[in-house]
């Protein structure tokens, strides 16, 4: 089962993927991703990141190798497509932490994945702001609602919405959305299936 | 929310739901069925079940009062819809816990409801005996082959599949998939739209 974690940025999806790579990463397999970029200190090739040439990326790119990537500053970043259908075949999960444009594009691959929303919990938290007012003025609640707009309209593209309120609650959530995903008839079944010798 | 737990007869629905009542009732309510069935030594009406009169009964079925019915040895089990309505608008969850031709009939009124197969243990341990045969004759287990077939056709009606080999883990399951169904994005959307006025 395919995993993908994102949200908008500054969310702290990265802190999340960490405390769940702590808590039980036996359970699954974390994608690490490609970069053009170069390591910085302390970073390791293979464990935070694969570091390749722009050329190396760009020969992933046309040889269709990138189950999604982008550009930022220069640089290219991705996940590479081998690496995620091998530790599937092999009937693992597999963990993808990346920004919401990266998550449409697996979307659009995997209509089977998991795709979980990490959101910001001041969205959460709007509700209360807009009963109380007093505390901000008009035009800072203007402004929290349009960006909580546009966050809800990110969010119609995912499965599950998870807040970000406690890193550790959110990983709980996560944790029990990967669970109950496990039991969906439509994952079962294939397994039933296959016992059977239907498939 | 609305959850209907459903299953073969004989896979310890009843078991199952009372444990849940038990570990965590205050989070949902248990509907309670109506049926036409004289009461047994110790069964209180409104507790255990409504008890009514066949008439009343048909005129609840008339007036399209009931979410779902069945009649077993003349007489009448259902579940009254007001109830589940009334609960369900006051924000809470309600659990069913009913026959697989009832769940059907909800699945086909309800279609935001989360729909629970429970299973028999013996077909998740199918696999098992197929493998290593020798314990069981080729006749018994072509026989509960072709019921395993039976109850994965069931399953296809159903959102998840929960194995009934444990009352406490079932329970913890289930308790999971109720969990992480308040987050799917779907359920979270309204709650969103509604507190920026969008709906």
């Amino acid at each position: 089962m395919l995993i993908v974690l994102s949200g908008p940025s500054g969310v702290g999806k990265g802190t999340v993927r960490q405390a769940m790579v702590n808590k039980y990463g036996q359970q699954f397999k974390y994608s690490i991703s490609m970069t053009t970029r170069k390591p910085r200190p302390g970073e390791v090739d293979g464990v935070d990141y694969y570091f390749v040439s722009k050329a190396e990326f760009e020969e992933e790119i046309a040889n269709g190798g990138m189950l999604e990537y982008a550009q930022y500053v220069d640089n290219y970043y991705g996940t590479p497509l081998k690496y995620v259908n091998q530790t599937l075949e092999s009937g693992q999960d597999v963990l993808l932490e990346i920004e919401v444009n990266g998550a449409m594009q697996v979307r659009s691959k995997v209509s089977d994945g998991v795709f979980i929303f990490l959101a910001p919990p001041d969205l959460h938290e709007l509700q209360d702001r807009i009963v109380k007012r007093g505390t901000d003025d008009t035009a800072t609640i203007k402004k929290r609602m349009l960006q909580a707009r546009q966050e809800i309209n990110l969010m119609t593209n995912y499965d599950y919405v998870v807040v970000n309120d406690q890193v550790d609650s959110a990983v709980n959530r996560i944790e029990q959305i990967i669970a109950s995903e496990h039991l969906r008839v439509a994952r079962v079944l294939s397994t039933y299936q296959k016992m059977l010798g239907d498939n």
